[in-house]
C-alpha cells in the first residue's frame, strides 16, 4: 500500500477527528458555535471567513478554536475592478424594487466579501487551527507560504479535474470534489461556465483517479446512504453543509429555515445574488430577472446593491431577496443539536 | 416485504434480462446492432426511433427483436409552431458559417425529430418490444393507452422529483432518474431551465423516496463502481449510453470517438445543436455562440438549419458543428464489443 492509500483511508487521523466528517463552512449563516459543536461530536467544525470582519473572526476563532480540529474557510477571489455600465444595468433592474419597498437607492459601496489577507494570514499564525481551507482556488504565493508554515493542512475545492489536478500541483493536502449538488458559491476558478459543472456522481471518481491526495466528496452528501455512495465512489471524506442548516447551533434566519423546509421550492444555480454561481432556493428576485446573467457586475459587487432591498422585504417577513443557499438534497435537514448530524452521517461510514 | 419492494428489487426478472442493466438509447449513433449486441449479453438493448424514418425503425425492429427483450425508445415532444422572428435570428448567426464554407443557405425544413405517432403505435402493436420508452414526459393518453394495451412495460426518464411523481401518477412502469451527467438531451418536461436540474447523486435518492415502482438511475453511470454506488442510492437498475459510444456494434462517427477519447475536452450543457438542452463535447459552434442560448427557435427546429453546416465540417474532419453527445464519465468507455460494456457495469452488481 502506498503512503498517499494509506492516508487516503485514514483521513480522520489526518485531520485529528474521531470521523471524516467536515461541516461546510456557510457564510453568513453561521458563526463559531456551529464549528464548534461539530468538532466535539467528533467532525471538523468550520468558520466561514468571508463575510466577517477581522474582529468578528477573531470572535468565532474563540469559540471554537479551544474544542479540538477547526476548520477556518476563506474565499480567495481577485478583487474586482468596478465596471460603470454593468453597475448602472444592476441599478436599472433593481430600481423599481426600491421604488417598491419605498427606499431610497444608496450610493455603490465594496461588495462586503473580503479575499484572504495579510491581517487574516496574521490570525491564521495566531490561533494554528488544523486545517485551513480556500475557495475560488488559492491565494497568492507569499499568503500561502505563510498558512503552510503555521502547520496547517491546505484545503480547497475542485469543481472539475482539471481544478483537482491544478491544486494538487500548487501541494493542498486534501482536495474536495465540489459536485454542481452542493448549496452556497461554486469553488470554480479555472473555469466561468457553470454549464461545465459535474455532478458528484460523475466528478468524484475522476477526481480521486486524477490527484493522489485524499478526495472528499460535497454536494449532495445529505445522510448515512449518501456517505456510503461517496465511499464507493473513492472518498476518502465527505463534506456536508445543508444538513445543518436547521441546527440548534446555525444562525440561519427562521426565513431561510421555513424555506427549507418546503418541498416544493426547488434549488437554482443563480449569479444573480453575489456575482458568481452559487446553489440556492428560488425566490422573487431569481424567478423575476432569471437564475443566470451575463450582464452583471463581478463577484461580489452585486451583494451590496441588494443589502437594503433584502433588509426591507426580511422585515416583512419576505424572503424574496435572500440567499437561502441550500444544496439539492435536504434529506438531512435535522431540527436539532449538530452532533444529530454529524452522527446521522457518521452512521454511513 | 411489499409487492413494490419485490419488483424493485428483480428488475431484471421483470424486463425478462439477465442483468438490470439498460442501454441508452442513442439516436443518432445506433441502430438495431447495438441494442442486438446488448440484450444477447444479458441486458436491454435500446432502439432510438427519434431520428429514423418508419421504415428504417422497422428494419432497426427487425435486426434486435429476435434476440429477446427489447426497449423502444421515442421522443415526445409536441411539434413546434416555427417562430419567424427566432429562426431568422438563426440564419444571422449561422450565415458568417455558411459562407465560410462556402454553402447557399438552404430554405427552412422541419426538425427531422418526429414525436411518437400513430405509425410508430402500429409498429409497436405489430413487433411487442418487452419496453417501450418515452423522453420529454408521455405521448397523449389515447396513443399511450395503445402502448399499454400491447403489453409494454412504459418507461419514462425524471430529472426532478416533481416529473418522478407525475410519471408515477400516470401509471408508468419504472422511472429513470436522470442526473445532469447524462448525455444527450435531458428528459425535462415540466421544468425548462436548466440551472434546476439535479445531479444524479441528489436525484436519484429522492426520486425513489417520492415513488413506488423500480428506477433506474443514469447520468455518471460509466462502470462497476458506478453501478455500485447506484445501487447504495436505491437504484434498482441502471442505464447507461456514454460507455457503449465506442463499441464496435455503435455507428459513432470516428470524429466522435475521437473527441470522446480527447480527455481535455469537456462536455456542456447546451441548447445550441436542438433547440433542447442535451449534453455534449464542446465544439466550435457551441464555444462561440455559447451552450445556453434563449432565442434560438422551438426544438428540434435547430437541427435542421445545421445540418449543410455539419456536413460540410465533417467532410473536412471537422466536429465544429456535430452533435458529439457524451455523459461527464467517459472512464468507462471500450473498444471493443457490446457485450464487454454490459459485463463490466454487470460486475458491480
Amino acid at each position: 500500500m502506498t503512503r498517499e492509500t494509506e492516508e487516503r483511508l485514514d483521513l480522520a487521523a489526518k485531520l485529528g477527528t474521531r470521523v471524516p466528517v467536515i461541516q461546510s463552512p456557510m457564510a453568513g449563516v453561521q458563526d463559531g458555535k456551529l464549528a464548534s459543536a461539530v468538532t466535539a461530536a467528533g467532525g471538523l467544525g468550520s468558520v466561514p471567513a468571508a463575510m466577517l470582519s477581522i474582529s468578528k473572526l477573531e470572535q468565532a476563532l474563540e469559540q471554537a478554536v479551544d474544542q479540538g480540529p477547526l476548520n477556518v474557510n476563506f474565499f480567495c477571489h481577485t478583487p474586482p475592478v468596478q465596471d460603470a455600465t454593468r453597475l448602472q444595468r444592476l441599478w436599472e433592474l433593481l430600481t423599481p424594487y426600491y421604488e417598491e419597498f419605498g427606499l431610497a437607492v444608496p450610493e455603490p459601496q465594496s461588495g462586503g466579501r473580503s479575499p484572504f489577507a495579510e491581517d487574516h494570514a496574521e490570525l491564521i499564525e495566531h490561533y494554528r487551527p488544523t486545517v485551513v481551507s480556500f475557495h475560488f482556488g488559492l491565494p497568492a504565493q507569499p499568503l500561502l507560504d505563510r498558512v503552510r508554515a503555521s502547520g496547517a493542512l491546505v484545503v480547497s475545492s475542485a469543481t472539475t479535474v482539471a481544478e483537482a489536478r491544478f491544486l494538487e500541483q500548487q501541494g493542498v493536502d486534501i482536495v474536495i470534489a465540489q459536485g454542481v449538488e452542493a448549496g452556497g458559491h461554486r469553488g470554480m476558478f479555472l473555469t466561468t461556465d457553470p454549464a461545465s459543472q459535474l455532478g458528484t456522481f460523475a466528478l468524484l471518481p475522476q477526481v480521486v483517479a486524477a490527484v493522489d491526495v485524499p478526495v472528499v466528496a460535497a454536494g449532495g452528501v445529505a445522510d448515512a446512504q449518501a456517505v456510503r455512495a461517496a465511499f464507493t465512489l473513492g472518498a476518502s471524506g465527505v463534506q456536508a453543509g445543508t444538513s445543518f442548516l436547521c441546527c440548534d447551533e446555525a444562525d440561519t434566519s427562521a426565513l431561510h429555515r421555513a424555506a427549507l423546509r418546503d418541498a416544493d421550492r426547488e434549488t437554482v444555480l443563480t449569479n444573480l445574488l453575489s456575482g458568481r454561481p452559487a446553489r440556492g432556493l428560488r425566490q422573487r428576485l431569481i424567478n423575476e430577472l432569471g437564475p443566470l446573467r451575463e450582464d452583471l457586475p463581478a463577484f461580489p459587487l452585486v451583494a451590496t446593491p441588494l443589502g437594503p432591498l433584502r433588509a426591507a422585504a426580511e422585515q416583512q417577513g419576505d424572503a424574496g431577496f435572500s440567499s437561502l443557499w441550500s444544496g439539492q438534497n435536504r434529506a438531512g435537514l435535522i431540527d436539532g443539536p449538530a452532533s444529530d448530524v454529524v452522527a446521522a452521517l457518521a452512521d454511513g461510514l
